[in-house]
């Protein structure tokens, strides 16, 4: 499987295997935004990329793990690392662009759809986990280890609380659909998170 | 559709149809522990039930819905109302309750593929909203209630974003899977947002 690396210029010679990759995902992104993924079926995507479905199955063994590639390029290149010198600006700036990502967008319908895929699809999940949450974490744990070296929050902070707080939270209302992703809701999320680290309630007890 | 009455003791005289619907909630509820939601089919359902399909479908619009009624008594019934006196160790006992009724049991799993299947089934996210996330809600939001009353915490917090915190953070990782959901988990998320909410954190800025 593995991410195909997908440069920014065409090359002349490029392998006809490249090509099919390519023409795979964007079919498959196409169809993800048009109809998403419960409608997305893998005789659609060998349709309207111009190959036999075999020629998919040998790269992707899901249709949940093509999905997900088709997906990722945007979605992380969308997130930003922000860096102000402190953490409140740091985090809001974090999950305004996450909300702006998501908010009513055929991205945060993909997302939400992944993660239920994954759900019942282990290779997804796994995958998921990989390509997606491992590499969007060790963007946000840079934020709380600069608040850290700022000796903004204490350094025994766990700091995998604090970004499953600040992004849990976000989740929970795009997945429950309870209520809206406000700019509101953003600021006193950061603001309670930001308040309780500061406090050292993310540290273990001070003997 | 509506919630089954489930009384604690057999009726002599129960009408048929309440037999057939509580067969149907019966035979869903243990397809969906022992194979999960993805597995079950409204066939296998009718099947185990001894009832027709359309006596399925009569009743409940898709599968998702079903599930949901088959999995929710159980669920909610497993939640309690703790009233300690301290906000902390509210939430504390609120959580744990929740943790122990979903890691690595059926009804971890059903609530994950239920919340997963409202992605794609419209029916089923407005019934999940108003017959699981509407009563939980109701109850955390208590809890939070109480602290104002005893003035813990704010009257003008925002229990919303408060109650997003506690159970957004704790479903992120049942969803992802990326971190178990430990002790110390729940005793940071709650120290965290105990100490956010209380220094004002979550109450609109005073002028």
């Amino acid at each position: 499987m593995g991410a195909p690396a997908i440069p920014g210029v065409m090359k002349r010679g490029r392998p006809r295997s490249e090509q099919v990759e390519r023409a795979i995902l964007r079919a498959a992104g196409d169809l993800l935004t048009e109809h998403g993924l419960a409608a997305m079926t893998i005789e659609d995507v060998a349709a309207r990329a111009g190959v036999a479905k075999t020629s998919i199955y040998r790269r992707w063994s899901t249709k949940g793990t093509l999905a997900l590639d088709a997906f990722l390029a945007d979605f992380l290149g969308s997130q930003p690392l922000p860096d102000t010198g402190n953490l409140e600006n740091d985090l809001t700036a974090a999950l305004r662009a996450w909300v702006r990502t998501v908010r009513g967008t055929p991205t945060g319908r993909a997302l939400a759809e992944l993660i239920a895929q994954a759900q019942s699809d282990p290779d997804l999940a796994v995958a998921w986990r990989e390509r997606v949450v491992g590499p969007a974490r060790a963007q946000h744990r840079k934020i709380l280890e600069h608040a850290v070296a700022r000796g903004e929050i204490p350094d025994t902070s766990d700091v995998e609380v604090l970004m499953d707080l600040l992004f849990g939270t976000a989740y929970h209302r795009l997945l429950q659909g309870h209520l809206p992703l406000t700019d509101r809701f953003v600021r006193r999320v950061v603001a309670v998170i930001v308040a309780g680290a500061k406090a050292g309630a993310a540290a273990p007890p001070t003997p």
